[in-house]
């Protein structure tokens, strides 16, 4: 991957939900929103073990993102890439879910909602997708 | 397609951007922000003639929308549909994209779009995405 267009790094950090395409396992294609974090040229996200977009990106890892300002004009990054699935043990799991959340919920948001989501502190082994960069765009719409 | 549940009518008749999902020409997904109408069952999007949505959706019309307010907690309907592509000569076109302007940016803000897009009135012919919904879910992530 080349470098990424300054104006896409910038949307990219920030804390807008992305919308996750991939092919479902039906032939039909899926688009999810989604938390994810970007770091050293990947996108990385979150998931229960076994989960639909799991099991459907292990079997096709191709996918799409889109991250868009909610207002007119649209500042919108579009992403092409290719997902691993990589199996998470339930104590570096609560560690990435816990960055999500203060990543999106800020630092008192993400703590409450590690709270609730943690049951006790044991929510099980889970998965992280492991999205490799291949084709970043920006635009205004 | 049955009757929707009502949750799921009341959010796709917000103006909020739709997230549209389709087979790529290369064979990977995409995501991209639309303006949509939900109007008798169906989502109806607006693209220019021969542009690449268009181009894809001739060649597989299977998709999926996302619709989803932007903050936790987040409430979502996911779609999977089979698309169309028809023409749509100048004078519908105007009227069709005047009223996703409407709908999105009110009134006035529709009015102002519709004067920058339409150059001096004679925009061309385009296209309109005529969605059959095949399976509409809501849920509260």
């Amino acid at each position: 991957m080349a470098t990424v267009d300054p104006r896409a790094d910038e949307l990219l950090r920030r804390p807008i939900v992305g919308q996750l395409g991939f092919h479902g396992l039906d032939g039909y294609p899926r688009v999810v929103p989604v938390w994810f974090d970007y770091r050293d040229g990947e996108l990385l996200v979150a998931s229960p073990g076994g989960a639909y977009k799991g099991r459907a990106l292990a079997a096709d890892g191709r996918v799409a993102m889109a991250v868009s300002t909610p207002e007119a004009p649209y500042h919108l990054v579009t992403v092409l890439g290719d997902a691993a699935v990589e199996r998470l043990p339930e104590a570096e799991r609560i560690r990435f879910v816990g960055e999500l959340a203060t990543r999106y919920l800020g630092e008192r948001g993400g703590r409450e909602y590690l709270t609730r989501w943690g049951r006790g502190g044991r929510p099980g082994d889970g998965e992280r997708i492991r999205i490799r960069l291949r084709q970043v765009r920006f635009r205004v719409v």
